[in-house]
């Protein structure tokens, strides 16, 4: 595999695999496959567990990493094509990314979209100026539309739990949070599961409507997994039966780029902070997921996060392991 | 050990242990006693030594690090708890910790106090915070009170520049500075020299006596080993046969999160700058230390630091090896 | 070698040496020379390359590295001697430089001039502060004057490329910027080509060109290497019968120091951005090299950036075998 992009375009069989690699790397973690390895990770947007998950995963194959964190310690990053580079950024990627590859055995780049212009954006405008120019292999560290590390991680994690595909019940909820955030993890989570055969339920507001694109992916993904894709803003509807509620906000998609409009919106839902009241239709033993950092008290309660149902540490632990199957996948 | 707080929790055959392996660690620095081992490093304030020190010392040892630094590539992180997360944090230490902690084999964390209540400091509040939430072996890399690993390459220090635990004659001074520092080093630093049996003096003027609890601690530590406490803004009496003299700047407990009028009453001395007439009374080869970094010709004259009687550079490097110590018995 | 400040100062029967090592370190990356070794790399400026390839290098050599950025995530370093520091720097270099050596075998330190007064940069005080205190072999990381690993690299690059010694013709080209940029990279670029025995022309505008002292170190180089150094204005002249254009912008040192002065002059020149054009005078398949960053379509057009005139990229890959060669010369 040359190009880790988005979950969605990866053959399911793959992904049994690389989970089956992970299981095994969870049991043994510490390998010596990517001695002298070296992995390039270069944060346009900060993270703090890609980073730190691929370091660790890269060092516990036996191989090592450098960051590169454009705009904090070094130069900003141009990725359009045919511009005059008289501003801030003082590179252009056609020539960061291929002189970074050059020093390095793979890539792994993490680019948030521009949030002007919603068709814009979902064309993964800077996702492909990157990948078109890196000469080495790729992994997508999140970008506009797709969060693939999250997903695969999500996916073990739902395995992990014990989470039945075909009749599971997932209810990826929109949820409050002071910022408009990206699409990318609702557009993989929501991917994933339809892909893993789940019946998933988006839950949101009228407005936080994920674009059709998007839903139109995980319908196609669902039609060949046995899967079934729905939305609704009726949380009662929503929640009925459910085995799993994995919360997450996001922007307003039909006022994206317009940031004042969008807060207004945004501010109409101060009740979707996830409590333990949202869980009276779901299954007894239903679980709460969300891909962190997760703003307590905003985005859920602290009684979820303290309490029986959140499974948000060992999901996030599974970054790890999916992370380094893949590495194993890509590098070795 | 799975937690390493504060040196003066820890038994003195501990730490003479820890000093043995250091020593031997200095003699033959490299190791593959960590091979596959991985440290996070955790900086919520800013770090040269302890970061460069960490990250060459699990090197050295065949392991290898990561560093995350929370609000500067990425988001920062919120303490206390029960908040409602609407601010400019955007993970809560609840969660940011254990996932780290799940992609290591130990966490170090540097976290420094608030600096708004010092009864509220004293308390460690977000050392607590952390350690409670950390599932993995913990080492305090500086907090509100504490900075175990400097008081520990200290100790080390002390051995290797031959200064006598009974009847060594300590001197820790305050000294001037243009910024209001942490309590952290001034109280390892004291209770080091009371817990080695040593006659330890605090030099500083009135406003800037430490705080009972602090002093406290010190006076218990050096009944047990045989050493003394005193206090004193007299430099003359301070200095008499003083062996070390060990300079640092703290700001006004008096005063404490009431920085106009602390920072009044730290323009009083501006004679606490050390220069070679404080060394008048001590010992002819009476020594200068500070833990670094040191404002030059502030704190102290760069006829001091650059003359016969400075060891800082041998007590920084003194970092490395008993950290290196500590990693061995925390993760071998 | 303990000390690596300037290439124009390295016998060239030694840069030949290390030439060889690099092109084998090519064919074959992976070693272990360097088990145990640590290298620190501190940035006062930012890197990307220098950072990245530096890591990977130390890496494939079976080492490891750490990177400290003062002022960014640590405190900003003080460099001259006899200051009080009351100001924004809470660390001189007299303690940070042998510190962190302690802590490694070699360290690696990017320092960029004051920009202040030419007459003192042209002395590098930085540099010699810095040399001056550290304790381990020196790698300079670009200082005010000086580049040597990207000069190294590039001696590789005219090697690969197949671009003559003696006889070969290499154009040092100005180009426009919207900064007012360091000297170090043309005049290590400058002074690496005259070593090599090139016919070297610097081509400027009058008020950019380079300072007697730069130019005459060169002309120093080229007589005992048999090459030659001019200066002109005249494009036309200068590109006569070239194989290499090397473009680079830097400020104009007549007026250093002199912010709006030196930008009003620097607006006078709209035209010195590369594009096909200027290579009509030299040989048909000149070749277009420059250390990047670089912004495109300012410095040079799209054209030529993505046409078969560029090596920039070949050229960047070897900073990696180069340094890799010189890590293995100074650490092993």
């Amino acid at each position: 595999m040359r190009q880790w992009l988005d979950l969605g375009d990866v053959p399911t069989e793959t992904i049994e695999r690389l989970l089956r690699v992970a299981k095994e790397l969870e049991a043994r973690p510490i390998r010596q496959d990517l001695a002298g390895k070296v992995l390039g990770l270069i944060f346009l947007n900060p993270s703090v567990r890609t980073l730190a998950s691929f370091q660790a995963g890269m060092a516990q194959l036996g191989g090592s990493s450098f960051v590169i964190t454009p705009g904090q310690g070094s130069w900003a990053f141009e990725t359009r094509r045919g511009v005059t580079m008289e501003g801030l950024e003082a590179e252009h990627v056609r020539e960061g990314i291929p002189v970074l590859a050059s020093y390095a055995d793979a890539l792994g780049v993490r680019c948030f979209p521009r949030g002007v212009d919603l068709a814009e954006d979902l064309s993964e405008p800077t996702l492909r100026a990157l990948v078109n120019v890196c000469p080495k292999p790729y992994l997508n560290l999140e970008s506009a539309l797709s969060h693939p590390c999250q997903a695969l991680a999500d996916w073990k994690s739902l395995d992990d739990f014990g989470v039945p595909r075909s009749q599971g019940k997932f209810v990826l909820s929109w949820a409050k949070h002071p910022k408009a955030l990206p699409l990318a993890v609702p557009a993989s989570t929501l991917q994933m599961a339809a892909q893993r055969g789940m019946q998933v339920t988006v839950l949101r507001p009228e407005e936080f409507a994920l674009p059709a694109q998007v839903m139109d992916k995980a319908r196609t993904l669902a039609q060949v997994s046995g899967g079934s894709v729905h939305e609704t803003s009726d949380r009662e509807e929503a929640m009925q039966g459910a085995h799993v509620l994995y919360a997450k906000s996001w922007q307003a998609p039909r006022f994206y780029g317009q940031p004042a409009e969008e807060s207004v919106v945004r501010a109409q839902y101060p009740d979707w902070c996830v409590d333990e009241s949202w869980f009276a239709p779901a299954l007894p033993d239903a679980l709460f997921m969300h891909c962190l950092p997760v703003r307590r008290n905003v985005v859920v309660k602290d009684e979820i996060l303290d309490g029986p149902r959140s499974r948000v540490l060992p999901q996030a632990a599974n970054r790890l392991h999916a992370q380094k199957a893949l590495l194993l996948e890509m590098l070795s």
